[in-house]
């Protein structure tokens, strides 16, 4: 399995409850607001959905404070990733991320141009302006996944300026910025001036619903909007996506409770990471996980005693640029983090 | 608009209850057997669907009466469509018919090659045959969108054997097959003798469920699974599709009362429309939509004069091969085709 969340072939088919400490969901669950408009879906399910999905573009216009931008809805921000990424002949992909920028871009042959994050997992500037006029587009996360880190502004304004002027594009992987609980991280205002600039967004993560597959792109450049409509399908988002986009991106309920969670348990789980003696590093987060690089155990080993007590983490090592030494972890409540640790610990004492 | 189902434009968004004569729904509605297990969906929201979606795989089995044959998930059957119209170099394409296989064959820069129904719209299957050679597969609807005409086995049987003796493909688009009453009309069960068969299928007609977007492919040919599965995205399935896949595929008493109604209904429908004066030919379907060529009256005014007594038809005339004399209906229940029946007949008096 190449990507966290397959609670599949070790839990559910062999009848073992799992707690999945591999994929990044908000642990306050799907918001009450979607639950409860259920039914206007369930309406929608004997017409076809707009062509147009006017009424979803109008929510993450008022949830993002964007005016005249253009937006494209995908199947999961995974189909505004391939769309996106295809465009291209040749990209720079900021590694080590998430593995669908590179499975997509081989997938359409599209060249591939690494630049790494440094040791600390923090952003190589320079390098990605050095290689920038190799590539017609960059794409990177931010938060980043595996290790969160966000980008600095300031230091990506001339990489910013250089795409602007130089016609280039830029694609920011946001799907986890919500959790970083400070709008100001986000490049959605850029985006309002600059064409060079598309964000993709989810609602999987932060609205917690991987299983209703919802996401969208948004930018100002309507060459790119007009490209990526031209490769999609009609009718991509189902009825219930549809319904749960536009109650849930209006919940400021849920998102003011989110914003509190994360900001609390994010901080106390690191706290907890901090006395495990086989964890080498804990790189600090922005996002509701967390990479780990290990001391004395295997990401291998790890996961299999972790999967005894019944704990499914992320292995690291097919990440570009990580090895077995690494894996990562979600951030989920407090009591069940603390659980987490406490079985952390337990694993001490069998290395 | 370039297909039927837009009830939004001069519907919904401005405040008008139109009936929808111009795309093809089962009116018997979303199964019950969906609504009453919703909840497992809302169950599933949380979590990652599972990637290979096993269940589902094994509903399609029971389902078809197929064993050890390729099966592909797609958002929609427009999913399948796209990825395996893509797979090629150059296609055949039977026309008058559903316009996303042009759509989607120019999109993949496939070349393509016509071969035009006759005017009583049957196939004209020398004319595939004398074609074959010169592409790599064929598309073509069983039943055919907008006629309704169905495949010919024993005729097709020459390309049949041509296209396996040749390593040809041919694809049948079987979304409305169901309508036909017949399984036997379905190429599902020569897909598991010939490797050549790529047949696609549909929930959002026959089980009422455009809203839901879930399509499949089957094909006993492993190379062509595997080529589409490379250019799927994980997980492009919802949780509320999943269980819509799952529930209503076993639903016998929902699949029998619908046959029942298709029957009874297409026999008195087609009947009725006989009698209108300004229709010069009822090409007889073995689906659940009907194509009629117009006389004394073009598309365009029909759909207008409709419209005001707030019935939405299907003009025909952007499908290859016909004109504004064509028009497209839907069969719907006793009830409403009578209706849609008296509102034709006063038409007769505006012309």
């Amino acid at each position: 399995m190449i990507h966290g969340g397959d609670i599949y072939t070790e839990g559910v088919f062999k009848g073992k409850e799992l707690i999945d400490y591999s994929s990044n969901i908000n642990p306050l669950g799907v918001p009450k607001t979607f639950l409860s408009n259920i039914n206007e879906a369930v309406k929608n399910l004997e017409i076809y959905p707009d062509v147009s999905y006017r009424k979803i573009n109008k929510s993450i216009e008022n949830y993002l404070k964007i005016k005249n931008m253009g937006i494209v809805l995908g199947n999961g921000a995974s189909e505004i990733i391939e769309l996106s990424v295809s465009l291209f002949k040749r990209i720079l992909i900021v590694v080590p991320s998430y593995i669908e920028y590179e499975i997509n871009a081989r997938r359409h042959n599209v060249d591939i141009i690494y630049s790494y994050l440094n040791s600390d997992m923090d952003i190589d500037y320079k390098d990605i302006m050095s290689k920038f006029k190799e590539v017609e587009a960059i794409i990177i996360g931010n938060p980043n996944n595996p290790n969160g880190g966000i980008i600095n502004k300031d230091k990506f304004k001339y990489i910013l300026n250089f795409a602007e002027k130089n016609k280039k594009t830029i694609i920011i992987d946001e799907a986890f910025v919500e959790f970083t609980g400070n709008t100001n991280f986000s490049f959605t205002q850029e985006a309002e001036q600059y064409n060079c600039l598309f964000i993709i967004r989810a609602m999987t993560k932060f609205f917690a619903m991987p299983g209703i597959r919802f996401g969208y792109g948004i930018t100002k450049n309507k060459e790119i909007i007009n490209k990526i409509k031209e490769k999609q399908n009609p009718w991509n988002i189902n009825c219930f996506a549809e319904i749960a986009a536009i109650k849930c991106l209006s919940d400021k309920k849920y998102i003011e409770e989110s914003l509190l969670w994360i900001k609390s348990a994010r901080g106390n789980f690191i706290n907890g990471l901090q006395d495990i003696s086989f964890i080498e590093k804990v790189f600090y987060p922005h996002a509701n996980f967390v990479l780990i690089k290990l001391k004395k155990i295997t990401g291998e080993t790890l996961y299999e005693l972790l999967l005894q007590e019944g704990f499914v983490i992320r292995r690291a090592k097919n990440f570009k640029g990580l090895d077995d030494s690494f894996v990562r972890f979600a951030i989920k409540d407090d009591r069940l983090n603390e659980s987490f640790i406490k079985v952390l610990k337990g694993v001490e004492g069998k290395i």
